[in-house]
């Protein structure tokens, strides 16, 4: 499960950015695409994991992502992302989504989501990443729902395949 | 369930889209980005809903997406997207991703995903939108399986909000 | 006129895609900007283009192109192209410019164009394309009206060369 | 012919830019694709119109572009606009290209290109424009020139619509 | 110097943000643009101003800018800003800009710099600000050198407007 | 101070270019953001610089930008260039900024600003430039300024460094 032995803690993953919406962000009501935020979560998301990895890295599934409240052209968009859990060449990324009204100052949390990510090497062929050390509680925890999550969908993915 | 008892066609929901995958959609080993795909999916699927609802739409949802096979520079990807089912403010939209080697002539199906739609307003409130007919045997058999996945949609979010 | 004696019927240059006009490819009255149009042509164009040729293309010249009617935002703007006529190294496409305005339903043909485009080998030198086969009546009506317009072009090259 | 009475000179409408191409505009082999080049050409055009109507204005057509000579990355490319003719409600605007190799110092005529703007009122329909006074005799020229090019393209326009 | 009494901490209006430097961004060797970073310090610290005013902010000077190392494509570059100070409807915001090699993780300070900016209201006048309570050590220290800058950006204003 | 004693007159090394803002480029009240200003300056001014140098050029140091006057989307930005001094591997080059409302054809002066940019070879390290020729008075007193305006920013560098 690790490269050499390496591994890296949660918090050395960690990673913040944040984008002010524009009105090429929305639709002509104001509402943000959600394929503007599926876009950001990725490349939010992908930030963790080559930083994890320290190599290039692919999106390999992206699970549910359910919009509870809309987005507004702006309101400031935050996500925060680390890794959750790591498998040999995978890794699971947990992206928590903000979004904050700078006229009003209110900070919601609008949803969060969970990537996976295959580290690959210069052939495009998947590669060893080091194993992950969640440190806190909350770390813990992720890991472990994080592991349930990833037999969810090895079992979902070999019915898909039989069907 | 409609609109003034309006109903719909699947085939007058069908949209097709294309785009040629260029270095800009691709990290330096030429791998497009998930979240290139993501938008894209997420924009064909709403020309599908808006054109079945006649109204601005949002994304309320995306089920999980399996990036089975990677994109690569050069790939022409093809999206086609329609209405799998509709609620009373809502609408499944399935969108089916090939992908084409222009070079070589060959296109595989990468992947299919599911998302959720709803209608909205000048006020962005949900509006009802008209009833889908599916016609033939494909057209039932989705709109049958999207009315299921719909039903797991609903158990599992009563069960996060328990949790 | 083909390459090792390969040919390809028009069918097999088919593309078809569409975008969904948006504030950015406008003017503050909502107008959407010629060079969209133009840009969205010759890309579209392309496609058919380096499917028939199966290597890289370039633009070598766009017909006169007349905007009959003023294309708005919220407007999908679909094209379909195919290859009408194919020279040793160069290539007739046209391409079909329709508008659909998703809340009423109505789609209207807004005008067609035709460019010639040549295919280029690793050194950007033209290089020999296959064949092109028309099999239907309008493919072969529109093959005709391509070489006749070749002609025309080829004239006035001559003539402006001599001016 | 003019807006009570209003004229502008050539000069007054004459409008330079420059861009410098980057990966983004081309293909793999470097070649910048036709349809910057043509959307480049509008936005330069659109702004000797607008410049010479003093409204905003709309493409009604261009006429055919050859391209003679590919522009590549890194290259310069300059475009010079002015207005060349004057109707009611249209105008003719040339555009003069050029590109430039930075590193060698070497610049070239690549194409030269005309469009038809028509100034349009805030309800989107057709408004009168100032006349236009050719001084030079390169403007006259030029005038002379595009009065016989509309005059062309409106009897080509009038056989189109009989066929 | 304050909006009705209200004030606000420095670490109220903190923000930070990160952007993976992509082929886009840079020239064929490979070296980010200075404008990509200087746009990006501005959109960072307008975030900081804004949320501060709680009205739209433009920038009015951005004081000069040393690029002391060179960042390449692959460094994710993060920017932190704050406002320093605070006058009547301007704010001094300071961003510090981080380089991170992603694959050797390896950070540096690449650098620093103070944009002012201005809250204006709906007409786009100048509108006043709320007070900046410095708490922390740094924050009174950074407080104090804004101060200073400020007075010298008067005095140059002055003797640039009386050469 | 020059490359195999070659120089190159400031005429050689003047460059105007010209964009049309739009929504994209400005906040909600229609005000263009500094960035998309910094960003065209850079670009702007790094054209003169490759020119003189025929090379790759890097931004080394932007000094003080005022914004005195706001842009407002509509408005078209002319911005000239050309190197006013130059060192061994770096030169200093001056933009001057215009602002021309299309509607009323009035056009101000903005702002100036001066940028410093070093050659570079194929290993990113400085490189010589050729020596510049002012030749007009004009040329000649932005010479001198620049010399000195180099000589402030070497002092300010040292007290910098020591503080």
């Amino acid at each position: 499960m690790s490269d050499k032995g390496e591994t890296r803690t949660v918090a050395e993953t960690q990673h913040e950015t944040a984008q002010l919406m524009m009105p090429q962000h929305a639709n002509v009501l104001g509402h943000v695409f959600g394929g503007v935020m599926l876009s950001m979560m990725d490349t939010t998301a992908a930030v963790s994991a080559i930083r994890h990895a320290r190599k290039a890295c692919v999106t390999v599934s992206v699970d549910r992502v359910d919009f509870r409240e809309p987005i507004h052209v702006g309101d400031l968009v935050i996500m925060k992302s680390s890794v959750n859990f790591v498998g040999k060449t995978s890794m699971e990324v947990g992206v928590r989504v903000e979004s904050e009204n700078l006229v009003t100052g209110v900070r919601r949390h609008t949803n969060s989501c969970y990537l996976t990510f295959v580290a690959i090497d210069r052939n495009g062929k998947p590669s060893p990443v080091p194993a992950v050390r969640p440190e806190t509680a909350d770390e813990i925890r992720r890991y472990d729902a994080a592991k349930e999550r990833r037999e969810v969908r090895l079992k979902e993915r070999i019915a898909e395949s039989r069907a």
